[in-house]
């Protein structure tokens, strides 16, 4: 390994560092010197990758937020090829499913949004990846009661899949016409919400099993 | 105002003292000296009432509960008695609209479900309501579902309206033999907290009436 894909490597595990921490304890846990005792590395070595915690938190959203998008691209272009209504259907869950804490990871993912999006007190560089997030799942949930309903929602081109220009694009999608559909998409990304919600409570009130079952009846019914 | 009168206003005013502080900072800020300088009081006047932590939010989670009981009531009884599909769609929206944080009172009881739901540190007596508060819920979207597709639920007699009462038979009610109806009943529960917690976040992503919009048009569809 080189001198900078050594560098590369070092400040990808200080973001995943960051990421465990405040999946731990919100985002306060993620100080810069509680980053670096998770990575076995001294305060100095972190703050030469990011001087601020709100760099810091900046490059984990970042992150994050383009390992989902590129995690979600495929089940989007899958949800666009369905012909049937049934693969519709089936399509449509894959891509809902993505979006639940389902496996560590998601967990890992959805405790950080939580605290983006509950924290009083994050720093204000978080807010446009809040709103990011937030668009980005609404916009899934658009795109998923557009299908059902026979109303076709553009999709991102891979070319453009930076993940800035993701960010951008997802927040210019426009609502769909029918008031009653776009409640829907507001009703959907609820669902999604609160299974979440309750797949991390402790204890877990709901296993995965029920949470795919209740997306999997809500679709059909979309 | 006769001497028992008074310590009952008293032991009043420490349970809101403790319900304020919770929707403010969570579990750790009712501690019993914050809830004496919220109230007013000497930490021993508060111990007189409360001698540990632990008893007085027990106290705040039975108050909340019988006060959430009493307003449900009249609404389950209003859904009981609907006749024509267009009445038990508005008394069903009507029920669930009031386990939506849509006003302070009950914005300040989301905030202590949620605290105790999620906090993992509580005393260990809240664990009941915690287990009464979503069973509570459950039951809710359950007789809704089932009204909506023609399955009656029982509803608890009034005369059994004490709150420990209330608990224990809504822990009780079975679940609705239709497995895809109870998958609806888990997604409605999930849509109510996911619309909660949008209503409550900071900035709040979504208003009351795209809230309502958004249950009117999934009770539509249950």
């Amino acid at each position: 390994m080189g001198r900078s894909a050594k560098g590369r490597q070092r400040q990808r595990d200080v973001v995943a560092a960051a990421l465990r921490l405040v999946a731990r304890g919100g985002i306060p846990a993620a100080s810069v010197r509680g980053v670096a005792a998770e990575a076995g590395m001294s305060v100095g070595a972190v703050r030469h990758f990011f001087p601020t915690q709100e760099q810091l938190l900046e490059q984990v959203m970042a992150d994050v937020t383009a390992e989902a998008a590129h995690r979600l691209v495929p089940l989007i272009r899958a949800l666009g090829d369905a012909t049937t209504a049934a693969e519709g259907r089936d399509a449509a869950c894959a891509l809902l499913e993505e979006l639940l804490p389902l496996d560590e990871r998601r967990r890992v993912e959805w405790f950080l949004w939580s605290a983006v999006a509950h924290s009083a007190t994050h720093p204000a560089g978080l807010d446009r990846w809040r709103e990011a997030g937030w668009a980005g799942v609404r916009h899934q949930c658009r795109r998923v009661v557009g299908h059902l309903n026979d109303r076709a929602v553009p999709i991102v081109e891979a070319d453009t899949m930076d993940v800035h220009d993701v960010v951008d694009s997802t927040a210019t999608i426009p609502e769909l016409e029918d008031p009653a559909l776009e409640a829907r998409v507001t009703a959907l990304h609820a669902a999604l919400d609160g299974l979440a919600a309750q797949l991390t409570a402790t204890p877990a009130p709901i296993d995965g099993a029920s949470a795919r079952h209740a997306l999997r009846e809500l679709v059909g019914i979309l």
